[in-house]
């Protein structure tokens, strides 16, 4: 039998086999609007929906801000539909999130009262939502406390990787060409000169460091953590890395209560470095080895030549079903199932 | 030994004994703005304060909205007072539902997309908000039974009970001059004027008829009740069966898992009939029998003279408490060092 999950530190897998919430965090940065720096929506423009469109698609299986569920320039779907059909096998309690987006989703949704990220080489956030987002979002990790031993945390924020490196560098890590990408074709030029624009003149204080560089998710994903007494899954790629730099920055006890929960395709690939970031912050990491060559769609095996990668919790969710017993082959026929229904119903 | 909780109709109180969620839906009427017609709030243009409040204060144990805790204009303190305590010996999960408020409570919570209730003399809602609310408090009651058997659905909406006639009575029901107050000295002569005015020209159709006379927590606490698939508890007055009559209304079998949970002072209001309304609809009723004249407090004791009586899920709570077997002796000890808290923080 094939391991569906790997382990980077020391981890009590029993941990996560209690009954979890899963929790979304969305939000934008106009980082996206940066032409050639995000795939996660088919134009910059559209960037800005897919946060919205990929909470509705989690919570109603349909989208209702766009007409089909987000996709790359060429047409690679949302890993909204991975999640969703990870999280089909288990039925948790959903919640979706507004940390700060442009598109408000339509549905029911819980408000940090935060703002949409605006662009880091001048100043992202203001002080005030940057307080009210870390407010907000430890008390409602602490509340979510009184039902809960465990939360999955993903995230859908197109660009985020790109404030998730500044994020990392602005508290001192060794980030710059690191984080991965939503693109096989990683575009680390770009990433690294915006991100060297908005490192410079940065604040001394952490909150203000913050507010100049981070984007609205890192602090909601952070600060949710923070306020939660039990143990957290965060689900995503590099920028959980920047998420976990936060929580340790504000708390330094609870970074031991946070796992990262990944796929292969992101510690798999060659132009970030995954592992090597979170050493650095010192935070343990769980993969699942999902393998979409066996799909029946194009569309979904392209995961497989470094398209999409993550997102919106796609690794952590398969983490979460794997560890139940659902195997790989069940999970993709799922998803093969969700993706199926989605075209027959645009056609 | 004194019997806590009285029943009216065939309930099994083992159904309550589940761990369960309280959400608290807030929302405002512009009816409350009307001089003498609710005293939930100090002043009229206070009482579009007062849901934020009672929020922030079941939330966070204190308010941030405004300087102290919703008073009535003779400084009787609000029934949030007797939630949290109630709540304190429990500790389920609390969620906030916004369906339309004018003040937006400085915590985290989860919005419906409604919008604020006008005057119902004219048109209170629009067509459009009241399927947003609908639609997503049912989505959002949906998303609880993943992880809940029972919901505790409290409210805050001054005037509540002007709306809640108006909207039993567009239903057909023998309601005028039959709902509750939080006023010893029932103002119905004013309520049954603004109500008859409300009435006339009535449109046909279900929803435009709850636009026209109803508020926004009436359709947020029906819509999650009908989402959800487990029991609920509908935790206040005579405005709960106005909710149970719109979820009859759109779906008849979900009555059968619905209970109203109130306080004594309900049930012995010589200016209403409660349990005449409840009938009418179809809806069972659980009552806590709470006694405040052991309180230390006059602000307290004052419910037992027909103040306040019930609000922000307090009755609906105190049972929950009495079915976990805290005693009434324990729970006003509690609101009692709550309220002294809330005094000496104020000094």
């Amino acid at each position: 039998m094939v391991l569906m999950i790997k382990e980077f530190g020391d981890i009590n897998l029993n941990d996560f086999k209690n009954d979890f919430a899963y929790i979304l965090v969305i939000g934008t940065t106009d980082i996206s609007l940066i032409p050639g720096i995000t795939i996660a929506g088919a134009t910059p423009e559209l960037t800005h929906f897919t946060p919205a469109a990929d909470a509705e698609y989690i919570i109603l299986g349909k989208c209702k801000s766009i007409n089909t569920i987000p996709v790359s320039p060429s047409g690679i779907p949302t890993p909204a539909l991975v999640t969703r059909a990870a999280l089909s096998f288990i039925n948790p309690l959903k919640l979706v999130v507004n940390a700060g987006s442009r598109v408000l989703p339509k549905i029911p949704f819980i408000d940090l009262q935060g703002e949409p990220g605006r662009d880091i080489r001048k100043y992202a956030l203001s002080l005030e939502k940057v307080n009210s987002i870390i407010e907000n979002g430890m008390k409602l990790g602490e509340e979510l406390s009184n039902a809960f031993k465990v939360l999955v945390i993903g995230e859908s924020i197109p660009a985020g990787t790109t404030t998730a490196m500044a994020t990392l560098a602005a508290l001192g890590y060794d980030a710059i060409d690191k984080v991965s990408s939503a693109s096989p074709d990683n575009p680390k030029e770009l990433k690294r000169r915006v991100v060297l624009e908005a490192l410079k003149s940065l604040p001394t204080d952490l909150n203000q460091k913050l507010a100049k560089v981070s984007d609205p998710v890192l602090l909601g994903v952070a600060s949710i953590s923070l306020g939660f007494k039990g143990k957290v899954l965060l689900a995503g790629g590099t920028q959980m890395v920047a998420a976990a730099a936060i929580i340790k920055e504000l708390n330094k006890n609870k970074i031991h209560d946070i796992v990262i929960g990944t796929t292969k395709w992101i510690i798999e690939d060659k132009s970030a470095d995954m592992l090597g970031l979170s050493k650095q912050v010192g935070v343990r990491v769980l993969v699942s080895m999902l393998n979409f060559s066996i799909s029946k769609f194009d569309g979904i095996k392209a995961y497989e030549m470094g398209y999409v990668k993550e997102g919106v919790g796609a690794g952590g969710s398969a983490i979460m079903a794997f560890i139940r017993g659902i195997t790989n082959e069940q999970l993709v026929e799922k998803i093969d199932e969700l993706y199926q229904k989605l075209l027959s119903s645009n056609a």
